[in-house]
Order: structure tokens, then sequence, then C-alpha cells
């Protein structure tokens, strides 16, 4: 299993005193670099006749690798730690979120028009044809990102304030990579319904619904009812953000491996919400032989231990009827797509696929099978970590997705867009760029969220679910 | 009653093309201000040999008033109306707020640290140690302004999407005077326990709740519920917002008239949730002889129409227990406070008022007593209105008030951090500057959001309820 390597996620700068004579910055330097540190800049604070004082920043794996180095620099002679600063907290201190005004305000002119009487205008104008609420004011350009932290990247349950850091950086990536005005609501519920209530009463003002992190099967009962009550798209993130940008390196795969969506067999390891998601989207691109597995083994019409939602991919599944587990289930498979909680897979079971297996371990940070055992059987390999190629993350899909709902000002979600969404990003690698190690582009290759956006919108057009019927941006 | 005059929340730009040829701009400009429409910025678009171009903005009383006058320049031989637009509605147009990001997000350091796996540094954090949301979130800085439409301005119940520009109006002045980050939320909900349902359920992201334009009696029933339930405080701003500015300028006219709070006769009019809100601070304040009259007349004990807010109100006020309506109220009181809905008092009651009268109108636009007929007797006069002196404006409290909740990281809103803010604002205009017409700061002063936030942080930290109680904005 690939050891992590330092990353700036856990980044200190550790501003340091000591007796100014030759060698010492060279000692510290040392001692974090043989303890595996990263080192980054290097800057004087302050220089005395005696001391010298200086900032050094470095990544390290983890927070114990962060204190072990800590513990290595203050037991050099003659060196005194006087303040230690982590990067990462500072960054989010107080928000990472501002809401500014797109209008001016210092004058009583401005006053008039852009508050009372002025503002009174535009009420009635919304009073007297609701749909003017998509002209005049945010809500044709804002997207609310809803979570109740009950399923929280692979913290678990945590609850709606530990959710907030997380839903403010899905804003960010919305505004960054589409232009989305984009504003976390984290949700203080109980239940399923009171879930859909909360979201019900704030819609409004919202042109679109981002839910995220959000545990199964809850979030599939969420999104059903809401998507019934909503007049404006409702999108699970975890669900059809993931599913969708596996399904474009599959379709990218496919052009390597030169085989039929039809004739694949395929095993999904996790019945999460991408698992489920994944395995829906998977049957509308025209794969017939999918086997979802969660812990207990393979999903199959007779299992008497499954919630509604997988009772029923359990019957729509496994039409070779596997009973046992996902080892048993890759034999002579083409396809495995990994959404567990990280490494557990033996990776001999891959040994035992059909030529030219297609691996994709979404699972973050442990890939379910380690991508260095399989290299040299596998044919394309995937992983959710940024330090391997074909890095698969829903990133490349959501704030994209969002802006061509928006841009259409589109009523709901449905599969055209998601199957639009994934060609839409497999086709941003043309045919002569296309590798075993490039079947998904960057998350920083600024023309997926822009592909992506218009293949949406012209999907919502097409499926009459489009409120607004021209093409381009505002 | 004073006519309304031409304002810039009705200022058109009307686009004509005209042979260039002497006198024909003179003959527009001249029917422009003959139909009454007061002229602004007359800019040239395009000249040719033949023909000119130009813009001419200009503003008019009302929509009718607008009318008008474009017929009347329509009508003038040789001038072409090419394009009108409204400046109001191009202003409000995509909405007027947008929400960016404070840090960086372009490479891939920055999405270390401000997304995955950063984030969830911060998440961890956060949920072992659930204070830390007001250090590493929005939550410290930021206000949910929410309202359900129900009472909106003076359109009545428009509904939440009709809503949603007023809300947006609010934000921008808690950004533009107090360096607030508000958000608006309206919402879709049809009772009392849905509102505070959803509004519990949307709190963790919050610092505090501003509630606007809900009609009574709900108001009073919402927000008391939500005090209960949430540890933000909560704070409806057509009663407090506007009893706290009302309360400012009578403390500033008391100095005038030198009179005492509790020897003072009020009358109130107008049973709203401004009216009680500003009966209930009076109590506070010191004064001990109120009467609220609604539509009926006055509150007293033996009324049965009364809902439970007014029958307990029916209770603590009118202690010479007057059962007839306004007027004979009025005989011998020293304050009338107008929270109706316009001009429909006659002037003749001021002049069997007290010595020295106080007459606040708050209505807005038409002043419920009209300031000119009771100019020669009332000592002091204010109106909700900006052409007159003394402008009573709850956005003179608003800003600041929240800004100081959340300097505080204050639990809850009480009668203490109101009183302050009212002697705060009060303060603003000094002993030497008091005037007849100068009770109460321009709604441009930007000292007072200062001085009202320091106040109400400073009574929320003396009164117990201050999370932070130290000195000083973030």
């Amino acid at each position: 299993m690939p050891a992590s390597r330092p990353s700036p996620s856990y980044s200190l700068t550790l501003r340091i005193e000591y007796q100014n004579q030759v060698g010492m910055l060279g000692r510290v330097t040392s001692v974090i670099g043989t303890e595996g540190g990263d080192i980054g800049a290097i800057d004087i604070v302050k220089t005395t006749r005696e001391t010298i004082t200086r900032d050094i920043t470095f990544s390290a794996r983890d927070e114990e690798h962060a204190q072990t180095i800590i513990a290595a620099v203050r037991a050099i002679d003659g060196i005194d730690i006087v303040h230690l600063s982590d990067r990462t907290f500072l960054l989010h201190l107080g928000g990472k979120l501002e809401i500014s005004s797109k209008v001016p305000l210092k004058t009583r002119d401005d006053l008039s028009m852009a508050y009372v009487p002025g503002v009174a205008r535009i009420a009635r104008a919304i009073a007297e044809d609701p749909n003017d609420v998509f002209n005049l004011t945010i809500k044709r350009n804002t997207v609310a990102v809803i979570s109740d932290g009950s399923e929280l990247l692979n913290l678990g349950n945590v609850g709606p304030e530990a959710a907030l850091p997380v839903m403010e950086s899905k804003a960010l990536l919305l505004k960054e990579f589409a232009g989305v005005d984009a504003f976390p609501l984290c949700l203080d519920v109980a239940n399923v319904d009171e879930f859909v209530a909360a979201v019900k009463a704030i819609a409004p003002g919202f042109g679109a619904i981002h839910l995220e992190d959000i545990a199964g099967p809850n979030c599939f009962e969420i999104e059903r009812k809401l998507g019934e009550v909503l007049e404006i798209p409702v999108f699970h993130n975890d669900q059809h953000g993931t599913a969708i940008v596996v399904l474009a390196a599959l379709i990218n795969s496919l052009k390597i491996t030169t085989k039929a969506p039809s004739d694949l067999r395929v095993v999904i390891n996790g019945a999460t919400a991408a698992g489920v998601a994944t395995a829906r989207l998977l049957f509308t691109y025209g794969v017939r032989d999918v086997i979802l597995c969660d812990e207990t083994g393979a999903l199959h019409a007779g299992r008497e231990d499954l919630n509604g939602v997988l009772q029923s991919l359990a019957q729509d599944t496994n039409p070779r009827a596997i009973t046992a587990g996902v080892g048993e289930a890759l034999a002579g498979a083409d396809v495995f797509l990994g959404f567990g909680h990280g490494g557990n897979i033996d990776p001999q079971f891959v040994f035992a696929m059909n030529e030219s297996p297609i691996v994709f371990s979404v699972a973050h940070p442990r890939p379910e099978i380690d991508p260095e055992a399989i290299k040299d059987v596998a044919r394309v390999i995937a992983t959710g970590r940024s330090d391997f190629p074909n890095q698969l993350n829903n990133m490349l899909c959501f704030p994209g997705f969002f802006r061509g709902l928006l841009d259409a000002r589109a009523k709901s979600v449905n599969n055209e867009m998601k199957l639009a969404a994934a060609h839409a990003i497999a086709d941003v690698i043309g045919r002569d760029e296309l590798h075993e190690d490039y079947v998904i582009p960057s998350v920083f290759d600024r023309r997926v969220a822009k592909a992506v956006a218009d293949a949406v919108r012209a999907a919502a057009q097409q499926t009459g679910v489009a409120r607004r019927t021209t093409r381009g941006a505002f």
C-alpha cells in the first residue's frame, strides 16, 4: 500500500530563535528533512547582534508526523521554538466565504433605488409575476449547499456544525470553477421528514439544491421526496457527482479496451450513496451485468437484510445470481469500481478478472486495491488520490453541473443530464491524447466545467425541463 | 398632506432620437419639467448629419407620473423614443448580492488546504469542540435575514419570492454599515410551527437570526418560540429595530422638553409589531402611562376582540382605562407615536395634547398626522420620510445591533441591549447639537452603527449572555 506523502494540508510554520552563529539553520533543516518533513519557505523575521529569528514552513504527512518533527526540532540544542502556526487552521479562521454587495449604497439616491422605496417596486413586480424572481433577485445564480453532517467525508456522523467548513469549501469550488453563488446550510434535523421540510421551506430563494455528505439510506429518500415537492433541481453530489465522474472515466477506458457497455461485467464494491447511484447510471449507459457488493457480499434477490433501496437494486443487478463475495464476483469481470472505506481487497482477485481489467478505487485516502500491486495486470487504474494518475474527484462534475442547471433554469435533474455530463467530461480528452494514465481530466482543467455546463443546459432544454430555452450564460 | 416628490426610485432613462436642429432638446426638457419630472443626466449617444440620439435621465413621483411624462415626450412632434430603461429595475437585475471566496483556490496546494484533505482536519476539530465553529467557519460573522413575506413593506402578504429583493436589501445594509455577512432566506411555510422548525433547522451555520416583514400576531409567537429553542440571538427588526429608533428619538426629545419618562402620557396608534414592541420598550425605559390604540380604539382590559399578545398588553397599558379612540386618548397626552397605515388622524387632536407635544408618525410614505398641519403646535415632529427632518428608520439600529450581537457571540437578545442601543443612537447627537429638527441622527451617519454595536456588545457581556467576553471586533 503506498504511504501518504507530506501534504500542504499538514503545513506548519515554526518560528524559531537561536544564537546567531554559523551552521544552526542547517541543523534545523537537516533534522526536518531527516524526519521526512517537506521544507517550503524559510523567512527571516528579526536579527540582533546575538540572535536570529526565522519562520520555517514545512509539510508533514499527518498530525502525528508533524508532532514528531516538532519534537525533533525542539530537541536541538540552542533552538527555541517561539511560535507554531498551522497554515490550514489559519486559512479557515473566520470562515472562507464572504457576502458582498453588487450595487453601490453610498448616497441617498443609491438607497432610494436599492432599498426603500425602490425595492418595493421590485417586490410588487414579483408579486404580480412570480417568474420575475429569476430576473430580479439572486435566485437565478444561487445554490444552497445542504448537509446534516450525517456522513461527512470519512469522519462519520459529526453533525451540522462540523459539516459547515466542508460545505463552505463546496461553495468555494462552485464559485471558482463555475461562477455559481453558493451558500452553505447545515441542518439540525432529526429525520428525513424534518430534513425535507426544512429544504422545502428555504427553497424559494434558490435556483437549485446541492445535497452533500448525507448518510444512506436517508439520502435516497430525502432526494426522492424533495424531487417531488420542489420545482427546482435537487442533486445529491455524493451519489451523482461521483457516479458521473466514474462513468466519464469508464467511457474513456472502454475506448482503450474497445469493449462495449452491453458486454461488460461490472463489480461495484460498497452499497454506498455513490455505489448505488453508479449502478443506476451504468444501466442508463447500457451496462447489463452489474454486481453490487456490501460488507455481507453480493446483493441478490434472496438477501433479506436489505433496506428498500438495496432490495430494489438487488432485483435489477446480479443477473447471474452470484451469492458469494467480491472475490468470486470479480472472476471474469471487466470492471471493478470501489466505493468502500479503504484498502481491504486482495489484489489477487484482479488477476482472475477478464483481460484488460479496469480497476477504479474511489475510496480515499486508501484505495481498496493497492495500485502498486496490480500495475502489471490492470489495464486502467484510477483512484481518488491526487498523487496517482487518473484522480476520480466529483469536483470535476458538480460545479459545471450546477452552472448548467442554473443557465437552463431547470426544474429538475434527469438521467439525460447525467449521461450528457459524463460524456462531456470524457470528451475533454481528445482521442489522440487518450492513454491508460489519462482517462479523466485534471481537476484544474478549466475546460471541464464549461463543457459539463453546456451539456447539462442542452440536455435540460432537450428534455423539456428548462424554463429558459435560449442558449448562453447570463 | 405633503405630496411626494420625484424620487430616484422612479428614475428612467429615455433614449430619444430627433432631427439635428436647434431647440429640439429644449422642447423635451421643458416638457419633462412642466410635467413635474426631475431631470438628471443628459448624454449624447450618437450624432449623424441628420439626427441626434440622446439619453435623458429623469425622476418621477410614481409609476403613473412616469407614464404621464413619457406620453408627453412622445407627443412632441419630431421626437422618437427609441428605448426606455428603468434604472431601479436595472439595478436589481440578477439580484444584489454575491458570494465570494476569502481564500485562494488556484493551485493544488490551495486545494489541499481549503478543500480535502485539509478541511477534514477543520471538521474534526469542530466535531471534537463544537465551540470551534465560531472560530473556524463563517458562523461568527453571518446572519440569516428571514421572512415569509407575510407583511412586506406596505404591500401586505405577497409571499417569499416577492420578499427576496427586500431581504437582499437588508443584507446589503448589514454589510455596508456594519460589516456583517448576511444571507436572505425567504420561507415557504404555512404556519408558525413550520416557520419555527425551518429556522431551527438552519440555525447551526448562523451567528444570529434577523426576522423581517412577518405579519402579526404570528411574528410574536415565532420570535418567542425561536428564543426558547435556539442558542443564538433572534431579533425581529420590525418590532425592536423600530422601537429602539423611536425610543432614541424620544430620549432626545425629552432632553428638549425636559419631561421625565415616569411623568409621560404616551399614545401609540397601531397595534402592529412595531407598536407592540415600542409599548413594551417604553415600560422598560420607565414610562408608566401608555395607551395603545388599534382600529377599534384604545386597548383596555374590557376588550374581548383581542389576540393573546394584545390581551396581555391591554392589562399592562391604559392605566386610566380609556375606552374611546385615539382622539380622546390624545387629550392631555405628551407623546403621539403612530405606527398605523397612513394619514388618517385629525391634526386637531394634537392641539388638545399637553404642552410641548412630541409627535412621531412612522407610517410610510404617508404620515398619520400631516406634519405641515401641526408644525406650529407640536414641539418635536418626526416621520418615516427622508424629505422631512428627523427620519425614523430602523436602519439606524439593526446593522449595528447585529454587529454587537456577533462581536459578543451573544446567546440571546434582551431588554438591556435594546435600551443600550437606544441610548447609543440618541447620544450620537451631542447636547449642543440637539434641536427640535435634530433628535435622531442621519441614516448616513457612520458613527451610529459603531456606537450601537459597542453598546449591544457591552450589554451582552454585562448581562451574561455573551460567549465572548473580551472587547473589540474581529
